[in-house]
């Protein structure tokens, strides 16, 4: 049954992430065409913005090192294919293959930033800025991702105005979009609806914000519910709940985009998303990665051919 | 970090359901010794309401067919411990006992009424009808579960008014408490408000209703923040999110009872749970019945000594 709860937005855009940061962490490397048939799979199945590899150095992240082989595999698929670039090189990189929309990955945190980044948050900060600035100067779409908004596994509890520091600064040097990142799982829905409070005090308004819970906790799906009433239409989400942050080590488990659209489905919001082809897509995925999904979802409608549904 | 999300009730009394619930559908036998140390562990973590058993025919759920010999060992606790009756013999064996405090089983639906009940919704609040007068002489307090109250495997989506009727049937037969049953996990959070504002409207007060949902889709805590926010201030849940019901093939994953106390410790809401005690006591069970507990949160505080909390 479609009832939808008062107040919340018509539509969501979902930023689909398993193909990025879903496989980032792989152990066994998947082949390039694999990676390219998950995307087109993907798309297939409705999702509209897929962020598709990351322009870093391959002794960074090895398993996304065919950046440059897949990205021409899936470009001219009609949906917005964001990459990750973590420096002027990376950048470099994507817009020679026509990339039009780009993503730095900035830390809230020092302790990460370090960890993840090898640099002091202002020094990361410094790294973006001409990046994001000649990725704006060439027409590109330029998404900021703010990991430990909510806990960091060194630091502990983050305080807000950390995040929102962090957050100011990226939208002061030309980001269209910001996704928070609850990189370790561990926020619960009053903490979210403080910080999008207090970044909408800072001027850094809501239709700009998107947000990217982890279930190491379980608690995405209720977060993503407050960040909804509060008026958020920008979710990431990981086909299959594949992935985690390969530099987080208690990072664990992205909100699966199944369970994110049984949800959406049920209150009536449209997503574009057809939850059959997806789920299927998520089993396809977990065959050739040789594990079940731990996405409950896929797990409750993969196991028989015709599943009840309640919507 | 504790941060409250506005309007949210100041303290929630959790109904945990891990010890009859949980345990019901196993395969192997869980010896009585072990499920009256999991009822004592429970009530050491500061659980107040323990359902411990089920007094059912044996020959229906086998699991349970000790409760003579379990409910002595655990009924000297200083905390409330329901006990399932499915008919006027199971609350004379509860009563003879001791027990105070009874539970009745109901069905929204007629399909699951017959597969679970073998009898129709009517016959069935029949059959509940003396049971619960009998109970309420006796000044016992009862809890009426209602199942199947979102969807039903074999009828699809269940129209309010079905639910309606059983919860008013089942509070004009005397019911302290109601409980309703997303048995199938179907629901989404919209659907639940939408039966919370129907029963208040059928003069069904949110003070006498529990919720009890299940993770089949992912959708429990959600679900259960947008029961907080309607007002509703008992929550089933069931630790390390053991069980499901052995007569509904679809219904799995109890919401755990760790995944909702981080929620809502972080919210700031009193449960009176010591989550790293309840988190021991699911981590040994789990080891009693040689399988991982499903827990999100179990699994992320129980793989190490000292974890990190956010809160």
């Amino acid at each position: 049954m479609v009832v939808p709860a008062p107040d919340l937005p018509a539509r969501i855009r979902i930023h689909e992430v398993g193909a990025r940061d879903g496989l980032q962490n792989e152990k066994s490397t998947v082949p390039t065409a694999v990676k390219a048939e998950f995307v087109r799979r993907l798309a297939d199945a409705g999702l509209t913005t897929i962020e598709a590899t990351s322009f870093v150095h391959p002794k960074w992240v090895p398993q996304l090192a065919d950046a440059e082989e897949l990205f021409p595999l899936v470009s001219g698929l009609p949906v917005a294919l964001p990459v990750l670039v973590p420096n002027a090189r990376g950048l470099d990189r994507a817009l020679a293959l026509g990339a039009r929309r780009v993503a730095v990955f900035a830390s809230a945190t020092e302790s990460f930033a370090k960890a993840n980044l090898n640099r002091t948050v202002d020094e990361s900060l410094a790294v973006f800025e001409p990046v994001v600035r000649r990725a704006k100067d060439e027409g590109a779409h330029v998404r900021g991702y703010v990991s430990m908004c909510f806990g960091d596994p060194w630091e502990g509890s983050v305080p807000l105005h950390q995040v929102v520091r962090v957050c100011a600064a990226l939208r002061d040097m030309g980001c269209d979009e910001l996704s928070l990142g609850d990189t370790i799982g561990v926020a619960t829905p009053g903490h979210v609806l403080e910080l999008l409070s207090s970044l909408n005090e800072q001027a850094v308004p809501t239709n700009v914000i998107g947000v990217h819970f982890h279930d190491t906790y379980g608690q995405a799906l209720a977060n993503t519910l407050a960040a909804l009433q509060h008026g958020v239409t920008v979710v990431d989400a990981s086909a299959g709940g594949l992935g985690g942050c390969p530099f987080a080590k208690s990072a664990t488990g992205n909100l699966a985009t199944e369970d994110l659209v049984w949800m959406l489905q049920g209150l009536g919001i449209d997503t574009g998303v057809d939850l059959g082809r997806l789920v299927a897509t998520s089993v396809w995925m977990a065959d050739q990665l040789g594990r079940p999904s731990p996405s409950r979802t896929v797990r409750a409608l993969g196991r028989t051919p015709q599943p009840h549904k309640e919507q």
